[in-house]
């Protein structure tokens, strides 16, 4: 090993990359549909924009680029040998309401500047490497999460096609208009033997590594969700009319429903239950709420816990409603179990962190993410990137330049070193 | 006095009124923000639409027609003597939200149809009856209630002008947009000695009369009523990342808030407390809420009940911010004292029904009214007509044709009998 070049290599990204990271996530926060704060749901005309721009870098990068079946940008960086099965990476560029710029992007963006920079080399390793912005991870949309992630797995159920955004739009309208053909989002799926593994890099969304002053964490298991769509149907009247002893009201047992959510996840460690959305009709100062749909998040790491939760909650909300005289229906959104990264890929990460001088960290994840549903295809890593004070899901989400840059060197260290399944380690 | 005439009068317009007067309520509800519910909002094309249409039926009952500063309708039915003082009759034109159609137009549509009848028989009295269709009373577009009475008793303040409505527009460009001058609404204010009094027909919107199997009733207080907007500002965050402990979620503290109102106004009869209105911010499934406004109505007859029940609710949605880290700002958005009718006016409305040969029931209004603001002006009093359940403020709500005949006759009744205050009652 020749130390001069080692050092000239090792130089040159980690200023450069990290300001080219952090420049390209500024730049796709443009793709929003408010001015004043970073909204962008699956199959709009800001996702078509997002997808533009990281198309022109994916191709910039040396990359084949192609929108596959339900929208996700796909790029490819051929393989030395072309055709071989590829290590795919990626993340998802569709955010929540008032995002942060980060959640997802940061996970697309990453690994595409990395490969511009095996580009610029004239870099190739014996697999190739795939990069996928997926179109929706948190289903904002259409209240059913990782469809982009689900279809590349082939777990994408075709029943959702039906799913409804709130103007009344199904899914399979939202593709069309996007340009694309709902009888064909099978065509998304990938076959196993084609697919290496799944490395999802993400900003941490939480306060631990920060608290320790480390830049990146390796994950270990990502936390299991619940989601319910909760409607409670009361009757409307008059606010100065009807005594309080005759009233149903179903904002009043809806109230009393969220209150019951916070109760019972409060009682246990490792668990947390959020009402995110709620919907009061018909919404008027002077009328009693006749109608009141609302959202439940349950999640914990341990597969059991969440359950015994959820359904306690369930069985609280039907006590209430019962209770108030309110009708109640309760759908569950949907069910991710608990998902394990692998330790053979987790560990080629480890080594790729401690090569880059660097504490070695592992650590749960609170959030969902795609490498949940692609677990299904494939084996996953995650690395964790420090983020600002744990805040997500926010404006204020924050990393620095740095951190960027650290975590493209070892994304870019685990890609030279990659190893495939069961392929002996490469010689010193 | 001619028998045969007696009752060929009595025939002729029992039958027809009530018709007439439900047909021309059907005819409003047509003028509706969406096709399937009934919702007509303050200076909106709807608005305008009903105000067309009452004034094409004020014209065919003899009476001149202008549109006032505030976009109320005013028909005048000239009295014999050109110029005199007026009897005000009246009730709104707007609606909640999936409204009923009953709640205010009865008291606009019947009144006319009675003129109608003094037109159709060349009858003129000693004094002139003027009927208004307020624009604003539920105070559903700019959250401020009784725009329309206010401005006719000239107690509506200037500085509401600036009041926005949900889309940012302001009450003075609204006001603009329906081609009035924002800066002559006080053109609208009436001058006391140019009214002899006001009343108001309206459906009870409650439940007494029709358990008391009585069509009619003569109202003695109307509620008092105090409306709170709310505030409340957490922290957004990650659904699946932020411990329970250290959340500020604004939705579990609006959450306890809303049963707190509940609890506060269950604890004491006379007291009604309504939660009608409640927006989350961001309102996505997977992420805190930060922000939650909603509105509180408390209502009572009884002015001091509601004064200390206002100020119980403010200080445990106080406590409760405080205890959660969470920021809280409350504005009072009204405040209106109980309103009591004037006995002469009301002794000559019961003086009618009892003419008519019905129980005269006195009875307290929970809801506001129009008449609480021309108070500030005149002497005022309201008959309540039986509806059905007492549902109101949902499209359920409803009247009879013959109750609505028979309130028809009460009021003709109470028009040829009409004595000004301080006048001697006519020899018969």
């Amino acid at each position: 090993m020749n130390p001069g070049t080692d050092r000239a290599e090792a130089a040159v990204p980690r200023a450069e990359l990290g300001e080219r990271i952090m420049a390209r996530v500024d730049a796709l926060a443009a793709c929003s549909e408010s001015p004043r704060a970073l909204t962008r749901r699956y199959l709009t005309p800001e996702h078509r924009c997002a997808n533009a721009r990281v198309s022109e870098w994916m191709r910039a990068a040396g990359m084949r680029v192609h929108i596959d079946a339900v929208g996700n940008v796909v790029g490819r960086y051929e393989a030395s040998s072309p055709g071989a099965p590829a290590l795919v990476a990626g993340s998802h560029l569709d955010t929540v309401r008032d995002a942060g710029r980060y959640d997802g992007m940061l996970g697309v963006v990453l690994p595409v500047a990395c490969i511009g920079e095996l580009h610029r080399r004239g870099e190739r390793l014996p697999f190739a490497v795939e990069v996928v912005g997926f179109g929706d991870e948190e289903g904002v949309r259409f209240e059913s999460t990782l469809l982009g992630s689900r279809a590349v797995a082939g777990t994408l159920d075709p029943a959702l096609l039906g799913a409804t955004d709130t103007e009344g739009m199904t899914l399979a309208q939202a593709l069309r208009e996007f340009g694309l053909d709902p009888a064909r989002i099978g065509e998304a799926a990938r076959r196993p033997q084609d697919v290496l593994g799944y490395l999802e890099v993400h900003i941490e969304q939480g306060p631990v590594l920060e608290a320790e002053g480390l830049p990146v964490g390796i994950v270990t298991t990502i936390a299991g969700a619940t989601r319910l769509a909760v409607t409670l149907t009361g009757r409307a009247g008059h606010a100065g009319t009807v005594p309080m002893s005759m009233r149903r009201d179903a904002l009043a047992a809806s109230a009393a429903a969220v209150v019951a959510v916070e109760r019972r996840c409060r009682a246990e460690e490792g668990l947390v239950g959020t009402v995110g959305r709620l919907e009061v009709h018909p919404g008027a100062v002077n009328v009693i709420p006749g109608e009141v749909r609302f959202t439940v998040d349950v999640r914990s790491a341990d597969d059991a816990r969440r359950a015994a939760a959820a359904a306690d909650i369930i069985a609280a909300i039907e006590d209430i409603a019962r209770e108030r005289g309110v009708a109640c229906a309760v759908r569950e959104l949907h069910v991710h179990p608990s998902c394990t990264c692998s330790p053979w890929l987790a560990s080629q990460l480890e080594a790729a962190v401690a090569a880059e001088g660097l504490t070695v960290r592992r650590l749960p994840s609170g959030a969902g993410h795609d490498a949940m549903a692609l677990a299904a295809l494939t084996d996953v890593a995650m690395l964790f990137v420090r983020c600002k004070e744990g805040v997500s899901h926010h404006p204020a989400e924050s990393i620095t330049t740095e951190d960027a840059a650290v975590a493209a060197r070892v994304f870019l260290s685990l890609l030279r070193g990659f190893r495939p399944f069961g392929a002996a380690a490469a010689s010193p």
